[in-house]
């Protein structure tokens, strides 16, 4: 059984920085995640992009936003259970909980900061009503290699930039690219409109609009898709495939928390903004995107703004009778649980002495 | 008159992302701030002092802090009145404000954001009776030049770090320096107490403890200091001196905002902070250290983050009949009102497409 003071579910920016927050309050933290690095979205979805909101920065790089949350929060050491999903949520008779997860490890704590972000992304998958039969053999709803697609037969469905990027890096790959769109116009980024329109002129890529995939065909590997024309005189397609890559985005799914009795609406947890970020479950705290309430925006500031407010919340949970007094870190330094201590020099606390 | 959409009062780092924020939303901003440069304490006070709470820097010196502010805020081309305070505001028939500063310059704008810190730092004076009179003529409560004090006799009162460092420091460059406190300990650093004592123990520093400066004397320079001790058979003890520096740290005043109408609750403006920061007079609104509510945290990423939603406000009370979709840079970018546009590289995209 794992034991801390905060036990932390999400590992993205707010999570990390509520370890941040709990250290300076001398709390120990446990952060779990079901991907299987630090980061949440960051990491996963969007290293290399740049941010441009996060207070300070003119520009970061996602990947950079979570390497220096990651240096910042060293010094208060804490556990990582990583590549598992938090699945339940057990109240003790003390009021203390139990989190297990998916894979039966136990994590137990006065304190439990729900920091899920927008839940697990999950691929919108097209209402083909039998393609898990296909998933792995032939459907797939990522590009992980594109390598796998080499001299292969490609379907590709979709109309937003994921469907034309692929398209494009694809045609140079795989033996033979369709792109099946339901419409005639794409959402992308022009330029990758245009490069998608000329590549079709060199018979590089096979554009099919105003047509939908709408059956899988095999014997145990995908054979063939069936695409259905809008053009009612064209009526169905059946094209020989090796793989069809339905690309229509990421559904966030708030998972297992959502049935921990919590108070949900529109996917995300109610929480008490006007104090502490505490849900309807005393002890239980929802910071960041996975959270409500009236005016909320889902931006990464203001996770950390949360954190800040809901460690203050746990501690006075954890330690009732002690009266903690914020100290600035300006002031007083920032003393780590591994010995390391940070403050202004001497000199330079001496140059500003008023 | 300068006309602005939201006028800020404060161009400390809450006030200054405020401009980025309302930047996002198409609204125009205009700061005005007593101190003749942007920054707020992180300029004035502590420019050299190191930062470790603000999320993703492990570190960041405070004039680094401001200074990336200023940049991340370019595009937006604020407006600034430095050096000027904020003295009055009227609320005009439609609702919209005339703020007029002390030296008579005006800004009409429909929301007013006041973002104030903890107002303006004021010495903390000790309760001398005739202490005005002396001001400049050799009571001073900052040091800004230590070399006004080369070959002269000093009393500095006090007994934490500033007393103490002023102390260390002047021991090299006055003829004479004695520190008096009312107790026996200090309350700064560990080293900067074993060093005054060295130096004591050398005779370069002369410590005057349990005792207090209760009176001055002059014709028209200051010539005397009155030290009376807590022991009352040393009484009181008349001192030959050229200056007396008394620091007792700085006190924030709020200032004329003080007496705009607005709620105050010690020393700060009292906000809804279950929605909007906005203060009991509708479009005025009080963000950061100025703003008070249950939980309040007087810390700067807290700013940031009622900054943010103190602008979506703003925007509904400029543009009530439009609705705002909240956008994220890292999909949309950052446009700027000087025809800047800062976005993710294509390639970039490309290759985290999913």
């Amino acid at each position: 059984m794992i034991k801390t003071d905060i036990l932390i579910i999400g590992a993205g920016p707010t999570g990390l920085f509520t370890v941040f927050e709990a250290g300076l309050l001398k709390l120990k933290t446990h952060l779990i995640d079901a991907l299987p690095q630090p980061g949440g979205q960051c990491s996963e979805i969007y290293p290399k992009k740049p941010i441009y909101d996060i207070p300070a920065f003119p520009e970061i790089l996602a990947g950079d936003l979570v390497s220096n949350l990651m240096e910042q929060i060293r010094p208060f050491k804490p556990g990582f259970t990583l590549g598992e999903r938090a699945e339940t949520l057990e109240k003790l008779d003390d009021g203390s909980f139990i989190v297990t997860t998916n894979k039966g490890t136990q994590h137990h704590a006065p304190v439990v900061a729900i920091a899920g972000g927008l839940g697990s992304f999950e691929p919108r998958k097209p209402p083909i009503p039998n393609i898990a039969d296909f998933e792995d053999k032939g459907v797939s709803y990522f590009i992980k290699d594109p390598e796998v697609y080499r001299d292969k037969k490609v379907v590709i469905a979709g109309g937003g930039d994921s469907a034309l990027d692929w398209a494009i890096y694809l045609a140079d790959v795989a033996s033979e690219v369709a792109l099946v769109h339901r419409r005639a116009e794409f959402r992308g980024a022009l330029d990758s409109v245009e490069r998608v329109s000329e590549l079709a002129k060199l018979g590089r890529i096979e554009m099919i609009t105003n047509a939908e995939v709408v059956g899988l065909r095999g014997e145990d590997n995908l054979e063939q898709v069936v695409i259905r024309h809008k053009d009612k005189a064209r009526g169905e397609e059946f094209r020989d495939v090796d793989d069809f890559i339905p690309l229509f985005g990421l559904s966030p799914k708030l998972g297992p928390i959502g049935s921990w009795g919590l108070e949900i609406e529109r996917n995300a947890i109610k929480v008490d903004n006007s104090y502490d970020y505490q849900t309807n479950i005393p002890g239980v705290y929802a910071i960041g995107d996975v959270n409500t309430y009236k005016g909320k925006l889902k931006l990464i500031l203001s996770g950390f703004h949360e954190a800040a407010i809901m460690c203050q919340s746990a501690y006075q949970r954890i330690y009732p009778d002690k009266k903690y007094v914020l100290k600035y870190t300006t002031v007083g330094g920032v003393e780590g649980f591994d010995g390391t201590k940070k403050e202004a020099k001497k000199e330079v606390v001496q140059s500003i002495g008023v």
